[in-house]
C-alpha cells in the first residue's frame, strides 16, 4: 500500500517517519492514541481521490487529520491505515468580498482565514478556541463562544466539495445565500466527522467586522439568576456577540491560578458588537435589564485593553485547565434547553465536588451548552475513570432533559455510547446513511457508531 | 384501499368527496392539477403511520398536503393515490416560553402559531407571505422577507418527528439549541418535500418580539446602486429585519394598479427591529450610509400606520400579481451571490419586456433571491410557455453565476429539470438517498427527481 501511495502521489506526500506517525496518533483529548500505518499529505482534490481509491483497493481505513485540536478523538486512526493530513491544502480557491463569501481548502486554519479577510473589513466569527482547521471545524460542526449569534459551522456553510468513498467528487451546494433545491447534503456532511467522505473545499459565509465592540461583566448570587439574566437578554432580542457563564468556584480557581482579584461570584460575561451607537444602546439596555434583576459588579469596557481585562477570567480558565504539565483533562459538552441549564450546572458542580477532581465550569449560556473540565494525572487510571463517569452521569441527565451529549465537540470516540440513548431509532437510519455512502466502512471507521 | 383506510382510520378521516378531491388536486401555482384517489385527514402520528403502511400494502402513492399554498406543485398528487391532509394535526405539543422553543404538529399555520406565542412576547419570524402550514414550510425549506436576518426554515429547526416509508417513527434532533451529535437528519428532511418521510412534529426556535420596529424606504437611480446599497448595509453588520428591492417598472405598475404616488424609481425597502434605542441608531446609520451613496427620497416611520404605508408598494405588488381574476401567474425564484444580483435583475427585466407579459420584480436583496412574476390568461398556452421559457433562461443564467434555481419555493415539479444542471454528480447521490429512504418510491413520487 505504501508503495502504491508513493507511486500515485510522489514520495514527498507520503510519510512513515515515526515522529509523523506519532503526531497523527492522537488529538488534544485524553483518548488513547493509535499510530497510523502511514501519513499522506495531499495537495489537491485529485490527490485525495487517489488516496481513497488506493485505500479501497487495499481495504484500508482512511482517517482525515487537520491540526489535531479535536477533543473527542475524531482524528485518531483507531483502525490504523492511512492518516490524511490536509495541512498542505490551505489555499483560498475563490474570495468574493462583495458577496461576503470565500471558498477555501480544508487545511486552512481559522486564524489564517481571518488574516486573509480582515483587511477587507470581513471576519469569520465561529471561534472554537483552538486554531482549528476549517475542514476540522466543518467535520465536527464546531462552534464556541459566538454561537449565540452566529450558530454553528453548519449554519455558515454554502457549499462543500467532497470526495466520496467510491472516488466520486461532488459539490453539495451553490454560492447563493439560500437554496431550496435538492436534498441538503451540505448539512449532512457537516458534523459527519469524515465518516461519509473527505471534504476538499468549503464555501463559507463571511460577516462584516463590527465597527464597535463592548465587553461587560456582572455577577449574581445564584447560578439560576445568571441563567435567568441570560434568558432576559435573549428574550429582549439583543443580538449579543457572546454571553458566557462562569460559576463562582471557577472564578475562585482562576483568581488562585493567575493571581487575579475578580469578584468570587457567579458571573455573566457579555460582548456586544455592531455599529457604535447601536452597540452602546444594546449595552446600556442590557445593563438596565441586569440591574433590574439584581446583578452586582456591572463592569463595562470598550477599549481593547479593558475588554480583554473583563474577559480574562473566561479566557484564562480554559487555558489554565488545558495546559497543566503532565495532566490530562476531559471536557463534558452537554447542551440542554436554557431553562434546564441552572439545574444541570448545579448537578455538574455536585458531580465535580463528589469526584474530588480539580476542575471548573464554563457555560455558553445563550445556547445551553457548557463544559465541565476535570483534570487528572496522565497515568492515574482511577481519576480518568472518575472523570468519564462524571461525564456519563451528566450526559444521561442532559438527554433526559431533552438535550444532547455534545453541543460542539462532536461524537468521535467519547460520545458513541450515548448515540442510542439520544437518537433512539434514528441511529439505525444514520447507520443506513453511513452504509450507503461507505459500504466497506473505510472512512474514519470506529467513530460515531459503536 | 379506501376500505382499508376507512377501517384503519375511521370513516370521518377518509374522503372521496369530489370537492375534497378537487381541493387536493392543485396548489397556488399554474402547474396542472391531478385528482387524488382519496384524501385522508390523520389526527395523530399513529394515523399517519397507518396510512403509510396501507399505501405500502397497496403500492399506492402518498402525497402530503398542508393548505395548498405551494408555488411549485409539491402537493399535487401527480401519481394519484392518497393525499394526506394534515390540517387536523394543528396542535401545540409542547411550548416552553423560557426556552423560546415550541413543538407543534405540521398542520398548524404560521399565523396560528404566532397567535399562540405572541402573548408571551415571542414570535416566529419566517414569513413566506402566504399563511402556510409549518409542515409545508419545513418541507419546502421556505423563507421570505425576513431571511436576511433569520435564514430559512431549516435554520429554525431543532427537532422533527418523521414517519418513514417503512412505518418507523424517528426523531431527528433534540430540544437543545445546538448539537454535534449524529448525522444531521433534521436538515435533510427540511426541503425534502415529503419525498423521504412525512413530518408529524416540528420543534422550532422562537424569537423575542422586537421592542421597536422602524420602516424606511429610499430610491436610487440604478438597480446596481440599490444592490450596492444593500451590500453596504450587510457589510456594516446592521442586523436588518427586512431589506427588499423593487425596481422602478414594478413601482410604476403598483402606482397604476392601486392609485398610489410612490416615486417611480428603483427602491430599497428596509425594516429595522430590536430594542428602541438600538433600532433608532441602526436606522440612523443606514440613512447616513445610503445618503453617502446618493440615495433620494429617504422616508422613515416607526408608527404602525406609517410603517405600513412605507411597505405598501412591496406588499401590494405580490398581492396584485397573484390575485387577478382568470389569470395564472408564474414566479421565478432564482438566488445568486449578491454581487451578481444587479446583472440578473437587469436580465430578468429584459426577458420580461421581450416576453410581452405583464409582470414585476421583487427582490430579497439581502439574500440575492428575487422573483420575476409574470401573468397570463389561464387558457393561453402560448403565454404560459413564454413564462416558462423566461424562467428557464433565468435559471440557467443563475446557475452559471454560481446560484440556485430556487431560493425558497422548492423544486416540486417546476425545478426538476434543472437539478442536474445545478447539482451535477450530487443528483445521483440524492437519488441514492431517496432510494434508501423510500425504495418503493411511494412518498410524493414524481417530485424533485425526473
Amino acid at each position: 500500500m505504501i508503495k502504491k501511495l508513493k507511486n500515485a502521489l510522489g514520495i514527498d506526500k507520503v510519510s512513515t517517519n515515526e515522529t509523523e506517525l506519532f503526531r497523527h496518533s492522537h488529538d488534544e483529548s485524553a483518548h488513547p492514541g493509535v499510530l497510523p500505518d502511514v501519513v499522506c499529505f495531499p495537495e489537491s482534490t485529485e490527490d485525495v481521490k487517489k488516496i481513497i481509491e488506493i485505500a479501497k483497493e487495499c481495504n484500508t481505513a482512511v482517517t482525515p487529520f487537520g491540526v489535531g485540536s479535536g477533543l473527542e478523538g475524531q482524528s485518531i486512526p483507531i483502525k490504523k491505515g492511512i492518516s490524511v493530513n490536509l495541512e498542505r491544502m490551505d489555499q483560498v480557491i475563490d474570495f468574493s468580498p462583495e458577496d461576503m463569501t470565500i471558498t477555501v481548502q480544508p487545511g486552512m486554519t481559522r486564524l489564517q482565514l481571518n488574516e486573509k479577510i480582515n483587511k477587507h473589513g470581513l471576519h469569520f466569527p465561529i471561534d472554537p478556541g483552538a486554531d482549528a482547521t476549517i475542514g476540522g471545524m466543518v467535520a465536527t460542526n464546531a462552534s464556541g463562544t459566538t454561537a449565540v449569534r452566529y450558530g454553528s459551522m453548519r449554519d455558515q456553510l454554502l457549499d462543500l466539495e467532497v470526495v466520496l468513498a467510491d472516488g466520486r467528487i461532488i459539490r453539495t451546494g451553490t454560492k447563493a445565500k439560500k437554496s431550496s433545491s435538492g436534498y441538503n447534503l451540505t448539512g449532512l456532511f457537516a458534523g459527519s466527522e469524515g465518516t461519509l467522505g473527505i471534504i476538499t473545499e468549503i464555501t463559507l459565509k463571511l460577516h462584516g467586522i463590527p465597527e464597535h465592540i463592548i465587553a461587560a461583566r456582572c455577577t449574581f448570587e445564584t447560578v439560576e439568576q445568571c441563567a435567568e439574566g441570560a434568558y432576559t437578554i435573549l428574550a429582549s432580542d439583543i443580538p449579543v456577540m457572546r454571553m458566557e457563564l462562569v460559576d463562582s468556584s471557577s472564578i475562585k480557581q482562576v483568581n488562585d491560578y493567575g493571581d487575579y482579584a475578580f469578584p468570587v461570584e457567579h458571573s455573566l460575561f457579555f460582548e456586544f458588537a455592531g455599529a457604535k451607537s447601536a452597540t452602546e444602546a444594546q449595552a446600556e439596555l442590557a445593563k438596565e435589564l441586569m440591574k433590574d434583576m439584581g446583578c452586582s459588579n456591572w463592569d463595562v469596557a470598550s477599549s481593547t485593553k479593558d475588554r480583554n481585562e473583563i474577559w480574562k477570567a473566561r479566557h484564562e480558565m480554559a487555558y489554565a485547565y488545558r495546559h497543566q504539565k503532565g495532566k490530562h483533562f476531559y471536557s463534558t459538552d452537554t447542551c440542554v434547553p436554557i431553562s434546564k441549564l441552572p439545574e444541570l450546572v448545579h448537578f455538574a458542580r455536585e458531580l465535580l465536588e463528589e469526584s474530588g477532581l480539580q476542575g471548573g465550569i464554563l457555560g455558553h449560556v445563550g445556547d445551553g451548552n457548557f463544559h465541565t473540565l476535570s483534570l487528572f494525572e496522565a497515568d492515574n487510571e482511577e481519576d480518568r475513570k472518575r472523570s468519564l463517569d462524571m461525564n456519563e452521569r451528566l450526559v444521561l441527565k442532559a438527554i433526559e432533559m431533552g438535550g444532547t451529549c455534545t453541543g460542539e465537540h462532536g461524537v468521535g470516540l467519547g460520545k458513541m455510547k450515548f448515540q442510542k440513548a439520544e437518537h433512539g431509532e434514528a441511529v439505525a437510519v444514520m447507520e443506513s446513511v453511513k452504509n450507503m455512502f461507505d459500504p466497506d466502512n473505510l472512512l474514519n471507521p470506529g467513530k460515531i457508531f459503536e
